[in-house]
């Protein structure tokens, strides 16, 4: 135990959601996060439980009352005056619930798909009805994309802050800088060819529920694609990138590891270009975002580099042309996917460093 | 395509759950049994189907109509003059429908571990009701136990065949020469210290059914024992190796990975022996047996030496003190824990030498 | 063991190189391929050595004798009057050997890279000296790449196949159809934005060699992209596609499986094209080659389905604008990508079905 | 960043041999030590290197500067002023620095096998010479063997700790409480029956070597059995758990996983015992050993549930005998194994709480 001063501005927080696997992430980095010493968050589900029973790994990292999993009402909340709601819930219940947590008052941190996309066309994909109440809508207005890379300032003043998807954020960070550039240099890409984003995740993408997918005798040593031309995170990638839907193909495939994205982008440059362009490109745009770490060409991240890592590793190869760009991008999807990058979030709506408890 | 004589006595077989793991091992044997060229089997099931469609690598191995999956009725197979029933289904299915099958002069080889246990009170694992009808205890009075290196000559009489379970089989031949040894000689082994076996099983052992301990996120990377004291082998291993309750330890495990057993089993020798006699042992009581496979020590086999083959192979350690002895046996659950030793049954009971379309 | 007639035309096959990976699957192909029942291959090593050692897989399928490696000499083959040499040898050793084992009248399969390519400048990446000898290059003349979809008629009369790499079958499967029609129709394809195959293997196609990559620690767990713009298969796509050098970026990855290969193949069509087009195109292209299997759409093939087959799978995916296709080409890198397909063009250069033991 | 204090008693520590897979777990857990903050390892080996290089999972975590992998000098370690030396070295090594360092007055945590074992005799398997050296005699018994849930005391006042081996951490610890209570109580156990400990471990235990048997196509989908009769860590077993030789039989099998160890550990009682008696006697002996955790019966632990923690969990289940007691003890093999093990036998050295760093 580290000697620690009295945190200065006390915070509560809940997680609702935890029996997941990025809830259980998010349980074990809150439980060690500095911040929260002596004031663990409250667990909330369905019905009374134990997270103790839930994930064993961890037992033992807390006492037992810590990880308890309490039944969930708002009563609750108030009661324990938390002020930060964590939800790593299916997204019908995070639209269901978000508008009366911020009518109480509450931050919220959302980790399911319910409000990333600006576009109600986007939002089909969620299965959300035609004709959303108008208070639907002027939440959706309120949420903040929660990628830090690329919206610091709007995420520490954001109430609600909508977490990005695990791909998406591959994805996002490996093209961001190169899209803005183009828009302000007036081009860089030739998104005339488009961009392709071959995308493979570790089976704990899919979610606990037992399906055939996510059986063992399906998956283990197996790859297989999926959701060709109609993933979720698709509209994220439109929405961020300012890309046209014909701009960037996006193929998802599963591999036979529990956990970790690598995506393999190929862009093209209109002129010949210099890596060291790319780098510095890049160098800038990420200066001083420890979270993301930028190999230096030839090196090429790869998913070990990740795994269990609150970081986003990215990488470069270009093509003897100078104008084939092949980016890897490499992230582990429960934590830069998912619950790291919220406990980012987390940390730059209340002020404090961003990589808090992440570093 | 072998040049090969026309089929002098044929034969007409039907297959029921070939959409499981062994089934579809089963179904591949069987499509290439060298005695069912140009007389695949017919394959049932609940509804209409395809093998194609179920097991994709089954795929142009026969022709589409070949793979067909027909809704099982007792008309179909007699319109298509089956003679022998392969039941790969559960063994609640299995006790309903064989003395039906036997009624209608059907020969049966069932899978499943519904007709395996001679004693009542065995069969309690299976939940079989207590009060049994009087014809099902005299269906059970004609199934023989199918290991082929054990029950070769009553095989070949039977008309009902419990398949042995998969463990059971890679533990009995470990021990039954010399637990047959100790019997006829008064008493090699040391049975007041119990025997161990602790077996390690591939996923495939629990079967098709998507559930928590079968999720690739349970099983990667992990190892767990189950089924401590009460797994349903037991009984098998009691009867077939005519050893009381507390005289055998039997612990299973769930490895990560998709098939194959491996059981370590620890035995005591009431005196100093020597590896000579041990492998003598074991060369005469498997003379001949081509799919028993005798390693010579200090060799062991693995489960990388039996995947996706027809073998069961042994191998021997002997403590420097002559009396503590390991044995390693190791067999793809799939194939002589079920499938290939229910077509090795079958070649037996059509009077074919054992290994037709195994070897 | 099925009645086969007397082979009419006695052959005689030697094998150098079983010890590898895909050495061992053409030692099982040819001890189980019935034109060769009682005339085992000539196994041929270094030193004197037996399958049944270094493949305990293997044990049993044939007696000791038959799996017994001989130290390779020019006299064993003449003394067994072999007529056929299978090398599943380094490149560098084939390159030497070929020569000598023609003009000892030799038919020649070699599976190495040796003999793949028909420009000696792209054989730089094999490390071939810039002055190679005149006989070299008259050899290489009569060298006749082996994939039998694409060049039957020449493999059926040829002394010397050059078996194709594993990932250059898998992607010259996926696009020939297309690029074979793109030239005759003038143009199908829209190769100015170039064509990606994101390829993902397994392990075995590293080799037997215990290196740092084939390290359990490395690859489990693991995805990782290498050998970016100048893998060796590069040439063989060229020369068989007929591409440039721009027109097509070629990635490989190392999956955690140990093996397997899939390849995601990105190409545009110059105009929208509908679905059907597409799959008609490739299903008269493929018409009456059983080793290649067609899925239809929506269908995808994954890596389970051809694990352990001798077949290439494709599927397709065409984007809803019809102009951008995803071709999905599933293969065993150690069959279909080497063993089996050394088989195959074995078959045809004997004038038997390509499928002889193969299905 | 928590809001730390100026740490009180400044501590120097070096660490030798981090590109190992423990050495690697070993500099993780240093540079996120409290107690190091700002004061970060000296990190050597035979050349100039960067961990961010050999570990890129390490990348970030700390500045480069602190990543810096030195060549190792005494005059380095003199100028840095540094205390206690970690060595994740070869056990040849570790026995020949360990009496310098010891003369240097350094403190020495030793991660080899090199100084467990207090009976030259056991020694031999580490192939050191018959004739040692006095000095190694005499450091020899300065060594504290560095279980701390057994040798709490000694370790505290300890120069030399001989850091346990994996394997036997996982079996001392689940028997250690009964064979305990065994020689106070004149006899729990049945020892004449002997104890047999089944124990399977991840790959890492095998090391960073590229071997045969830690080749991917080796390990994966594979179980195999080894070193039976033989394995090193027999002798710390025998010595620390006053076991003779025959009353332990102890076989390791490599898991296709890369890390974690369970161990299935067999024990007979020689009277009827009951679970709550069993229970309370681990209770008692693990009182306020956070490290240690124990499953309540019928809960088992299994490696997921220790996978990259710091514990090792124990779990029981009795045989309707009363008679017959499984134990299933689960560490991860680098961890408790050996890096956190380490660093809480560091802890105890420096009079700070023993789970500090590590909790």
């Amino acid at each position: 135990m580290s000697t620690t001063l009295a945190v200065p501005n006390a915070v509560q927080t809940a997680v609702v959601g935890a029996r997941g696997y990025a809830g259980q992430e998010l349980a074990r980095l809150l439980l060690a996060h500095p911040r929260l010493r002596g004031l663990p968050p409250v667990f909330c589900g369905r019905e009374a439980d134990s997270l103790a029973a839930v994930h064993p790994a961890l037992r033992g990292l807390a006492p037992p009352s810590a990880l308890a999993v309490h039944p969930f009402s708002w009563e609750l909340l108030e009661e324990r005056a938390v002020d930060t709601l964590f939800l790593a819930t299916p997204h019908e219940q995070s639209r269901a619930w978000v508008p009366e947590a911020l009518a109480r008052g509450l931050r919220v941190i959302d980790l399911s798909g319910a409000w990333r996309l600006s576009h109600h066309a986007d939002r089909a994909v969620y299965g959300f009805p035609d004709s959303e109440a108008p208070e639907a809508a002027a939440v959706q207005a309120q949420a903040v994309y929660g990628l830090p890379e690329l919206h610091r300032d709007r995420i520490a003043r954001a109430r609600l802050i909508a977490n990005p998807g695990c791909y998406a954020t591959s994805i996002i960070l490996a093209l961001k800088p190169l899209t803005a550039a183009s828009t302000a240099a007036g081009g860089l890409l030739d998104l005339a060819c488009g961009i392709i984003a071959d995308s493979k995740s570790g089976v704990s993408g899919a979610g606990r529920e037992p399906t055939t997918t996510t059986h063992f005798m399906y998956a283990a040593n197996n790859l297989s694609a999926y959701g060709l031309w109609k993933h979720r995170h698709a509209g994220e990638l439109r929405e961020q990138l300012g890309l046209g839907d014909a701009a960037l193909t996006f193929t998802p495939h599963l591999l036979p590891i529990p956990r970790g994205i690598l995506s393999t982008v190929y862009v093209r440059f209109r002129e010949r270009t210099a890596l060291d362009a790319v780098e510095a490109c890049f160098a800038a745009f990420y200066q001083g975002r420890r979270l993301v770490r930028l190999f230096p060409a030839p090196e090429l991240p790869q998913i070990a580099s990740v795994e269990r890592t609150n970081f986003c590793d990215l990488g470069f190869s270009l093509a003897p042309d100078g104008q084939r760009l092949i980016l890897v991008s490499c992230l582990d999807n429960l934590l830069k996917g998912a619950a790291s990058q919220a406990v980012q979030n987390w940390n730059l709506m209340c002020g404090w460093p961003e990589t808090e408890g992440l570093l």
